[in-house]
């Protein structure tokens, strides 16, 4: 059977990656998922991030991310590099994966484009979309954690981490809008996002994607899974 | 008035990057062209090329046309990648020039996508259109020189000159693919397409592209030259 693919969304700060390695701890100490990895039926657990899940992706995420004036960036040379990005990703790691039964957990994916060049840069939504099903060739995630966090709480936790990045030197303003753009999405695709108040602890975040996590894995793999 | 974007395109071996300098040394010794200059109305002559007219562009032209195998790139990220370094340098380079007036020179552009990634790889002919649409807001560059010459000749050409870059390794039969999309382009597009024979001495092909550039200078610059 198909595989999983797994995506945590949210502004700087939201605590995306933390939560993605714990969960990524928490599966693999799970019982009814370590049977599903003996039996071969989830062969492996893959951990990526975009941009930057490919050789080429980590080229990408440096010229994406740093911050060298002389490589200014155009909004939607930006958005056509997001896309390169993506399409490479989907191709060398999401789609041979999935198809393998695998599960892959995505620090950011589709809706992070949505969300920071759409709402936060502007650029049309329909092009965004575009260019996403042309970069995914249709695949959307199984479940999305969006870790929802206000902007202002996300900017200042980042900013107690040390030094920030392009993305997250721009202005609170923009974070908002990115922020307005999660909720949007949110409530459009109920099915495959789920909303997390990352406001709490990082235990609290952690036991409400766990207890998800576990319905879900019930779900999925019902067949194979003895009823507990 | 706005400037004017030149375009020189054609197979690998085809001479452009040498014909292309050869029209910029002649403009600039050419009485009308010094004209022009000297009152203001086209204030620069820029030489340009794709992949790799800005920053942003060098750095991705060398991901595009590098050896490495670890960056193995898919089809569709590549499209991607030369868009997002058509965007940049629309937005960078040649729209500001043709805002002042001045006229671009530029070394391969959107017909050389269609016919590498469309015609050569197969790629979505429709989408390749939409992605340039994306990248130049419709820009399509004022006149075109297709410096035709059978693909096997210009490989061979190639070949002579050195070591061959990723994208001139592929084999020929690729190349006559590609030459195939170029000959529909200049069918499809003859108001902006000037089919030049290649196959002879570099002089008579850069005799040619002087003949043509006279005529278009005066069509273009009729208000402002004497007829002469």
């Amino acid at each position: 059977m198909q595989g999983k693919l797994i995506v945590f969304e949210g502004v700087e700060g939201s605590g995306k990656s933390t939560q993605l390695a714990r969960l990524q701890h928490w599966l693999v100490a799970h019982s009814a998922f370590q049977k599903l990895q003996t039996a071969g039926i989830v062969p492996e657990l893959i951990v990526t991030r975009e941009p930057g899940g490919t050789n080429l992706g980590r080229s990408l995420r440096s010229l994406l991310l740093d911050h060298q004036p002389e490589t200014a960036l155009g909004a939607r040379a930006e958005l056509l590099l997001y896309a390169a990005d993506r399409a490479q990703h989907i191709e060398e790691v999401i789609c041979p994966a999935l198809q393998a039964g695998s599960w892959v957990l995505c620090d950011r994916f589709i809706d992070s484009t949505v969300a920071y060049q759409g709402y936060g840069r502007g650029l049309s939504l329909s092009l965004i979309e575009q260019l996403n099903d042309i970069a995914t060739e249709g695949i959307s995630g199984d479940l999305t954690f969006w870790l929802k966090l206000d902007a202002a709480q996300g900017l200042s936790r980042s900013r107690r981490r040390g030094s920030l990045d392009r993305m997250e030197q721009t202005h609170l303003e923009f974070h908002q809008q990115v922020q307005q753009g999660f909720e949007t999405l949110a409530e459009r695709h109920p099915e495959r996002i789920v909303t997390i108040d990352a406001a709490v602890t990082e235990d609290t975040v952690a036991q409400q994607i766990q207890t998800i996590m576990e319905q879900k894995l019930k779900t999925w793999y019902r067949k194979h899974l003895p009823i507990s």
